[in-house]
């Protein structure tokens, strides 16, 4: 494995890689890796000649009060684990090296974005978008591995991708989940032992709500979900909790297309999410 | 010479040239070809194997109250003027077919705007972003050409692909004028006899301007040059003149560094530009 930190490097791999006309499959991330980052890496490996990571906690997709600083960082593990996984560059940017300086111009999600993480993160989607263009540009994969935990991020970037015509496949992964069903996620490091210990419940509310689906009742639903959440004692709140049409994130119209329930848990430290996607090939 | 109208054709194209390793020049014009569009395509197929140009007036750069609607358009001229000058793609796309749905994400112009055209038209550059960015995603030239006719245009579209990391070269052409020295442009259908017979006089004011400014008095170029615009009497009015570095578009600070006087005349019904860049390579 190659580790590059800078633009030029990596512009020189890549650009030898198109030469020999390898196919190149890309995993972005924020780091401190997990098994659902390497359930990415292995589609990846499966599906492309040569795999990119990128390891970069980009700033302007948090906002001023969020975890930017202390979102966890873990190098050297990162760097031991891609390795290990058969990633075969990691591209691990600086902030200055990925905004050397102030955005001539900058790009503004529009649609999907008015409801959950779009709605209570502001400006979160754009940041989103701004580091995948300037990331899809250097990297130049043929495809882009992304989990479907974050559902409301990859519909946006699918739209962003349609929308410019940018010359790349965007695969959804399904979320890893462990044991007992909590969706793995970088941020469950902040998580309490009793929180760890009740936060399954999330996933157990949303597999329950599956079923109750067909009823076609959107409200009770929704309201079986928080009795299920308020028998648990850890979380602070539900930051959201709601089902839309996906992936246009419209109030549900149509039962017979693809449906998602979406929630966001807050505990003392940890902010999760999760959802659910029902119908759909 | 290819004509392509659709997409998918495109990109099928695009890849057969990529996988043949070919060099590909791009030209993106909204047509009514003149000889500025043949010389970017002239130099473009002098440092390419392919050039490419495209055809697309484009709506999200013109104002509601701009000449989207009466642009001049001829199809029929241009395809043969771009078949004799040695293009070998000419892609012509419908508005559908570059906006087929609202965007998912825009693209806004931050620097470099807040003056000339884009203070003068609101959004202008945010479509010319949208759209090249689109252009860029499918055509995936080494070069693209621009005319430096519209410099603040291309000091934005460098600004966008530095940002973005985009892997191509932006290559700017000098004006071509002509004879009597009025710059080449599409617009210049409308200038009635009189006015297209006193409009060389934009081009003659900044000549004249080039040695003032070696006297490092902004205000007494700036103000000779509307002395020299009043001796004629046809346009309506100067819609702005000024003095910017280059390409910054920030006030005039340092004389050693490259300096744009840039000009806008409004005729009855033609919106000329034109400028100098006054040194710099």
């Amino acid at each position: 494995m190659k580790t590059i930190r800078d633009i030029e490097t990596l512009r020189v791999v890549i650009e030898s890689y198109k030469k020999e006309r390898q196919i190149i499959g890309f995993v972005p991330t924020m780091g401190y890796l997990h098994e659902g980052h390497m359930a990415l890496v292995n589609v990846a490996n499966e599906e492309n000649d040569i795999v990119v990571m990128s390891i970069f906690v980009n700033p302007t997709q948090f906002g001023p009060n969020e975890d930017f600083e202390s979102y966890p960082r873990d190098e050297a593990r990162d760097t031991a684990l891609a390795e290990q996984n058969g990633v075969d560059i990691l591209f691990l940017p600086s902030v200055e090296t990925m905004y050397p300086e102030n955005l001539t111009a900058t790009i503004h999600a529009q649609k999907r974005v008015s409801v959950l993480d779009g709605a209570t993160r502001e400006g979160h989607f754009d940041g989103v978008l701004i580091v995948l263009a300037k990331l899809f540009h250097l990297v130049q994969p043929d495809s882009a591995y992304f989990g479907q935990k974050d559902a409301q991020q990859v519909a946006v970037v699918q739209g962003f991708v349609a929308d410019y015509f940018l010359p790349l496949t965007i695969r959804v992964i399904p979320t890893v989940r462990e044991q007992d069903g909590l969706a793995k996620s970088s941020r469950n490091v902040y998580l309490t032992e009793q929180e760890r210990e009740e936060a399954p419940v999330i996933h157990a509310a949303l597999r329950k709500a599956r079923e109750e689906v067909k009823e076609r009742d959107t409200a009770r639903v929704l309201a079986n979900i928080r009795v299920a959440m308020d028998q648990k004692k850890t979380h602070e709140k539900i930051v959201y909790l709601d089902m839309y049409q996906y992936p246009s994130f419209e109030p549900v119209e149509d039962w017979e297309k693809p449906i998602i329930i979406a929630i966001c848990v807050q505990y003392s430290k940890a902010r999760l999410i999760d959802n659910e996607i029902i119908g759909g090939a």
